[in-house]
């Protein structure tokens, strides 16, 4: 997996501090764009992110390119919708290289990885058969299996990679798509280190919403604001 | 593939033309109740699809149950963002039929056909092997190819319908999601035969829009409303 | 304010619990067709509620016209983004008649009734006068008020209904679109009365998550389901 | 009106050109990073301009402070929903200076400038009579004017913002919307000089949409790309 955070909205928490302070002070434009003092910007995001209040926090977006991973998983990720995304296609890029994602359980387990690589070399003989004997790309790749890998540009705004990191680092979601979100987490963090302070699990912040379905071991308390 | 239509909005153009007559005309919502006449129903129709302000088919939305189709398929369908989909987990459900889409290029030619189908039957005993080693389902469907059929429930409203079946009934969509916009359209037509007359793929109501990648097998045009 | 429910989903829960069986079971399109019983769709809303996995509810949806309500409050509705919106466009139909919105705080003080009535007046004076003097109804309305009376089709899935009235049945929404949340709740309820048992603000199911902002007054806490 | 471009995507055009290439090309994230050269950038606009698929578009964001507009114009703006809002509270924030938009057309005419001036005079008047009454500011804006000036912040993706400047650059959109549309397509226009540089009204770039209703005063074609 190779996730490079590509771009993003210059100075986020200024950025986050401006919009909020436009809602409830007697400032107009022009005075957005004066230099707030860090303590200014400071106090106006621990209001939000205390309150939940948290639109101002669409402001400020991200960019990351993702390298690596699975078909498996981008199916997960493309299912939230409050994103941007671009996805290398199977339908026009052919997958002659034999890339693929191995889940850790099958790394750990020999015998396992001895039917996990065999299905793989029959999945890409197949497909290359296929492709050889004239199929187009776009059907050939039906024999491809979930582990092929795939690459993806997304693009969150924060507010909604808050609640991405919520839901995908939690211990019950995939290990890989966690990786991925764990990933991401560490490249936004330096970015806006005060919102992400608490980012992640929501048992970083309270008590494990999944009730029954709990993994039973919470990640530490993030420190509270 | 199996594709039913689920649930729908109560007569939708009806729906749709009470929603449009409020913008414009000094009603109430008590009158919006009152029976409009088929006729007047049709003309607040012919207004918004002539004039290309669509809110109103918003207030009109359709559920379909698809079963039989491939994960190919169905990573396609669900980068349409303005839906709602629910689609059979492969974590949770353990895929142990054999169940997969053959493309018809596939189809026509033998030798492809049997290098497909060994690969299917290849990569099932790998995943049945995997999930005997004592691999979790999440992990071993991993060896899963792209043709695994899969189930998923989708709800958009009949604006986003029609936008999906502009796209999706295109002769440049793969074959498989083609077959299942078709098939949408022909099951929601009944229910609103006014408004989906001239749904489905760009060349029936104009130009082709793809420029140098056309087809140049454009569809009949639709009649005029 | 005059609120109907226009159109929803026939049977909200009974399709809820079809499109969420769908993820979890091994059962097909064909299958969800079937009838459940009671106590099957019951079992299955409970386990969508209580883990919070809540997707299945956009499977249905409401539609409700709204009228009689101020444009305060329409501005306010209008930044709910995941919902329809058809509303009487003050551009195109004249508001000839005045027709306003008094606040309760306004309507229990006389001398303040009094300063509101004038206000009133004024207005519409001035606005019929723009429109003698010729002046477009799009640019004589400049003057109508904030209290001015509008008319407005929303329809919501039900997911962002709970989540509208999550946010709008708190006692720190303001009076009036607290009270449209709660005519839509009251004429919800009955459809689904499983789903909205416990419906409105955040209260009513845990600890009020306004902080130093709390009201102080919360809602009398809902049944556990 | 006082409008000004807060924050961008840096490099918008390399932004998008990066994502869009990595569907059609066997490029990873770390060539992405990659500089292309600018006449590579050109290309992959002009492929993914021309084409209409404008996905890789959503890259790319900007944000605009909006001062000096009408609650009439921002109760516009926020009905497009694809884009983020924080806007000054007249809950909140006591509108206590006569700040207020006069349309063109009233500021052609001497006599509606009477009763558009007077109406405003009535209206603050009437407002401060309530505040001093004790009524609460959440209360009292219900007098105030659709004229009464608002400050809002917007961000939007460069594909929603395309759309938004297609639908209010149109000279029938209301003058104020449409000003305040042509002022970000001014704002926007240097930083990627190649994606708007047709940007506007649909009449830039073809047939006027709007039927029987166009102007029939079309902009001047756009340069072809």
């Amino acid at each position: 997996m190779d996730v490079r955070l590509l771009n993003h909205t210059p100075d986020p928490e200024r950025a986050i501090a401006a919009a909020a302070r436009l809602c409830y002070a007697p400032v107009g434009a022009a005075e957005l764009l004066d230099a707030m003092s860090d303590d200014a910007v400071r106090k106006v995001l621990r209001t939000i992110l205390r309150s939940g209040h948290l639109s101002a926090l669409e402001h400020a977006s991200y960019t990351f390119a993702i390298d690596g991973v699975s078909r498996a998983l981008t199916h997960q990720l493309v299912r939230h919708r409050l994103a941007s995304y671009n996805q290398q296609s199977q339908r026009y890029v052919k997958a002659e290289r034999e890339a693929f994602v191995v889940p850790p359980t099958v790394l750990a387990d020999e015998c396992a990885s001895d039917a996990f690589d065999a299905a793989m070399r029959a999945a890409w003989e197949s497909y290359r058969s296929l492709l050889a004997a004239g199929i187009p790309a776009e059907d050939a790749r039906y024999v491809l299996p979930n582990a092929a890998e795939s690459k993806i540009v997304v693009t969150m705004n924060c507010r909604e990679l808050l609640h991405f990191l919520t839901l995908r680092c939690c211990k019950r979601a995939q290990w890989e798509i966690r990786e991925l979100a764990l990933t991401m987490l560490a490249l936004a963090e330096p970015t806006a280190p005060y919102i992400f302070m608490d980012a992640g699990a929501a048992c970083r912040r309270g008590p494990c919403p999944e009730g029954s379905m709990t993994c039973g071991e919470p990640y530490p308390k993030a420190p509270k604001r």
